[in-house]
């Protein structure tokens, strides 16, 4: 049994690689042909996919999951529609493959050009959402990757009826059929033998929990490129406009709280503290927000008085993914740098404040991803940074840090024209 | 004992860690400066490095090393005085943090630039060659990553005794003395410890052999830049000049053998093999090259008659590392390509033709780091490229492939300027 799970899988991968040099090649009009073949069929096919998306919903409820992991689950004619329009916005971006990155000629005549080409292939590993499948399957096929997909088993027979339509619309435009390859069979072994097969899987991006991502990383053998949430910073410096301060502060924290973009921390300049705290932090506690204070801003806070708690140490680091915010006083820039690059996760950070140089010290120091002046945390996603699509938001710092687009699902390969030319 | 080395190897992954976020931050010129007095104190230390050099061959003799390998480990003055100009060439070159890679602004009034900056903390783990603790860290240094670096134990004493002059040479000019440090132990043990301290240490590079870099792919939770070595392939079309495929396929072959990007197999199209084939087997032969022949390339040499020998099929896949050449007719270029995409192992292959639609095909189809035309395979190398440095040749995809140079150990992050934008 387990033996046959291990051929099963590797079976998968050896036609996903067999796959990937034929989409490597593939000019774009094929493959956005089969893209356009797939966004009439997922509506023409609700029918089927909404009795599919119904057994897993059953499924749900015998097995108890709470009604917003049901919701979380459920497909209806509106979601179809919405997901059949993002099959077609990935139609319609710029192909990344085939870009001449750089192109230059060595003093012995040599021209050199580095040029983007797909990775090859990428294993998906990922969790409950129903739209998971078709967004990493056009993403890939739009980059000219091969993508192995392995759903969560709470969403299996979604999933499946997905995977055929992607079969039936790839065979329909003569695209190979085993670019996208769902495995099918939710069974960890099945996983644990994936993330071993680096002769033919080149990439595995793990899209879910905590828990799920660090398993992935700690037994796959394949390079991993990791989206795990992030605790993100505001500080809000000496020389801050305030308005601007308590707007950004507010959609960093409340406009989606549930994301990984989302502020969890205020960092406050001791200079201003008493001044602009009560204020920024009675716009919070309007909105529902429940502070967790070191003790100076606890102090400020009580004098004004306003509702907040004190803060356990774990809420420095933590990311609470709702309504609640750390609060820390600092004494200065460079105490607020320290603290960011020691505390958060280096996803997202931002800085308010009308001092220019501040703000170019703190870009300039600060070792996240994305850094942002005058910004709210939330714009880390690659719709806001015009990337049309996005695979998610790596907290890597290797191949792709931030949004990860069409040009982050790609790799480059060198090509030489020559003349004759050999090493002396 | 063994919760003592955890507890060191952490301790000096938080020191490299502390020691980045500096060096992240430091003006090109006191790299530089760092670089500049290193190169100094090589030729001026030369007694206590030679001493130390001469434990390490003693120790190697009375451990019955061959006398290749013994001779590998040596220094001597003429090779310091080479390893100071390499370390002057590095602190000449330009510096690869914080350039501007791209800069945009978003129809909201956000400018988002991507700016070139370190990985952060590398663990390079290599074997006997005396001069990489020097090579990897200067480069490293020159990027502004901090280096952890973890040699072999034949190396020992000359690896302690160049860190702790470039710990000198860091302390002299102001660099924090953690941004270079040796494991001061070679204990298997330790290596563990370190390959999994992933919220420290951002990339490992292993430079050695294939056992050495599996043992660390295998085992380390922190992203790897792996350096296999090469089975490279030279393509010989129906429309080559057979002069020029006789001057690429000698130097490929016989240049140095005993490298990565030297060739080790000869695909023949079928057309020209009865006509060509002679020629080129017996320049090779004459430069003491053994051909390992499948059956058509046999049949053709043995009517001349040539020295060759049958192939086994291990050797269409094999590094020979040695002057031994795998050689095999193919009747076609697509077969060529499969024949490459299924047997190389994607670092470096070439085909010689006059036809440029057939050259184009093959490096649109061939899917490795460096697809030539009409130049030897030796040319993948960071000098050749004109990178003026390289820390060795990616055999992976992600993030660097080929040659890596300065720009290969940076990553970016993206610095955004608003004017208080927040998400609707």
């Amino acid at each position: 049994m387990s033996a046959d799970l291990a051929q099963l899988v590797t079976s998968i991968a050896q036609r996903a690689r067999a796959a990937s040099l034929v989409l490597a090649t593939i000019p774009t009009a094929r493959k956005d042909a089969a893209l356009l073949r797939l966004a009439e069929l997922i509506p023409a096919d609700s029918t089927e996919l909404l009795a599919a998306n119904a057994r897993d919903l059953a499924d749900a409820e015998a097995n108890g999951l709470a009604k917003h992991q049901i919701e979380r689950l459920s497909l209806s004619p509106a979601k179809l529609e919405h997901l059949a329009e993002s099959v077609r916005q990935v139609a319609a971006l710029p192909d990344p493959v085939g870009t001449t990155l750089e192109d230059w000629t060595r003093p012995n005549g040599l021209r050199i050009r580095k040029r983007r080409v797909p990775i090859g292939v990428i294993g998906i590993i990922y969790e409950a959402r129903p739209n998971v499948t078709i967004d990493c399957a056009i993403l890939c096929l739009k980059s000219g990757n091969a993508a192995i997909l392995r759903g969560g088993k709470e969403i299996f027979h979604t999933n499946t009826a997905f995977a055929a339509l992607i079969t039936r619309a790839l065979a329909e435009t003569g695209l190979p059929a085993d670019s996208v390859q769902l495995i099918p069979t939710t069974d960890r072994a099945a996983l644990n033998t994936l993330l071993k097969l680096d002769t033919l899987v080149h990439c595995i991006i793990p899209r879910g929990g905590e828990s799920l991502i660090r398993f992935v990383a700690q037994n796959s053998t394949i390079p991993v490129i990791k989206h795990y949430t992030g605790v993100c910073f505001v500080y809000v410096d000496k020389a801050a406009d305030l308005a601007m301060a308590e707007n950004i502060l507010l959609n960093a924290k409340t406009q989606r709280p549930g994301v990984c973009n989302a502020a969890e921390q205020l960092l406050m300049h001791a200079d201003i503290a008493a001044q602009a705290l009560p204020r920024l932090a009675a716009a919070l506690v309007a909105k529902g927000v429940q502070l967790r204070c070191d003790p100076a801003s606890a102090a400020i806070l009580q004098k004004v008085p306003l509702a907040h708690a004190a803060a356990a140490a774990a809420d420095f680091t933590a990311e609470f993914l709702d309504l609640v915010l750390a609060v820390r006083v600092v004494p200065d820039l460079e105490t607020a740098v320290a603290t960011i690059n020691r505390d958060s996760s280096g996803h997202t950070e931002a800085i308010v404040t009308e001092d220019s140089a501040a703000a170019a010290a703190f870009q300039l120091a600060v070792d996240s991803a994305v850094v942002s002046w005058n910004a709210s945390t939330r714009f880390n996603d690659g719709f806001e940074f015009g990337f049309g699509a996005e695979i998610g938001i790596s907290t890597d710092r290797l191949h792709a840090r931030g949004p990860m687009g069409l040009n982050e699902l790609c790799t480059y390969k060198y090509v030489i024209d020559g003349s004759g030319q050999v090493r002396t």
